[in-house]
């Protein structure tokens, strides 16, 4: 996010080319949420990665060693309208399926938790190669999790099952009005 | 936690003293959402302390020089029973007020935005030397830092509209309980 001197904040980043290509998913997504956030739609937020300190240096308050730790949750959640919203975001460079060894066990765990206590629950996917950026929700992914039969979910089941963002200029990948439309419509507390 | 080969979970910490002195206030919450996640109750956790890296050992996927930032939100969120919950949690040394320099600008500003979004915001307060634990409800540390009068909120605040935790054994510092009986009762989305 860029703010220039008269205070206006514009959400953009230089596009390479066309779509959002040269601008990764997390970007986009981190983009999106700024802007939610500061026109008062939603309070959602990217979760630091967390590390495994084992070094510090105290006095210059400097880190000097540490790794980074697998997260055992997802990557976003925040609030939106009362309801507890909470996604893992992926990229795929395969253009047929989405491989679940992209999501990891504790968070399909997470995922299904979140379902439980009655939060809104999903993945967001980008295909790469074919520029199209897609929710599932979280019930899906577990089924196939669950399943075990196949390694991943075909690109035909986000066609089916999910459900296209539609990518635009300052507000990058409005996911929540899928959120809207979908999910809050006939979502029951 | 500690997980014996059983399998049980066990949520304890040998006890320095009398009350959980020798045990801090944000190991007694993580052991409190620890529970909370584990009999299904909600799933809240404390999000990892944002870091600035500056440099790293790729090779080793070493983090070799970084520092600790200024989190611009809350330490805690999660969800239960489908309500979005959003928290900071404090200690002090003072025994006759709560100190608002605790709070950052950007945590009171982030609080406000969760009222506003319908979640519910609080902070925990752990009075040391009383060895008392409090939750107040977001709106009232709002008003006393807006008003800019006071620079502490006085101990009888807590009496008078906050609400004190009753510290157990398994259940560490069962602060749902209050959200339960003084904030859900009567919350409307």
């Amino acid at each position: 996010m860029i703010s220039y001197p008269n205070g206006k904040k514009i959400y953009n980043k230089p596009l390479i080319s066309s779509g959002n290509r040269g601008m990764d998913l997390e970007e986009s997504i981190n983009i999106t949420n700024a802007y939610y956030r500061d026109n008062n739609i939603a309070l959602i937020y990217k979760k630091p990665t967390p590390i495994k300190l084992v070094k510090m240096d105290y006095e210059k308050a400097k880190i000097v060693e540490a790794y980074f730790e697998q997260p055992s949750t997802t990557d976003y959640n925040g609030v939106y309208k009362g309801y507890y919203i909470d996604f893992e975001a992926k990229e795929t460079n395969n253009a047929t399926s989405f491989p679940l060894a992209n999501i990891h066990a504790h968070q399909i765990e997470h995922l299904k938790k979140v379902i439980e206590h009655k939060g809104i629950a999903f993945i967001i996917v980008s295909f790469r190669k074919k520029e199209e950026v897609y929710v599932l929700p979280a019930n899906i992914v577990i089924q196939f999790y669950e399943a075990g039969v196949r390694k991943s979910i075909p690109y035909q089941t986000f066609i089916e099952k999910g459900f296209k963002i539609k990518e635009g200029y300052a507000l990058r990948l409005d996911y929540l009005k899928i959120i809207d439309e979908k999910f809050i419509k006939d979502f029951s507390k």
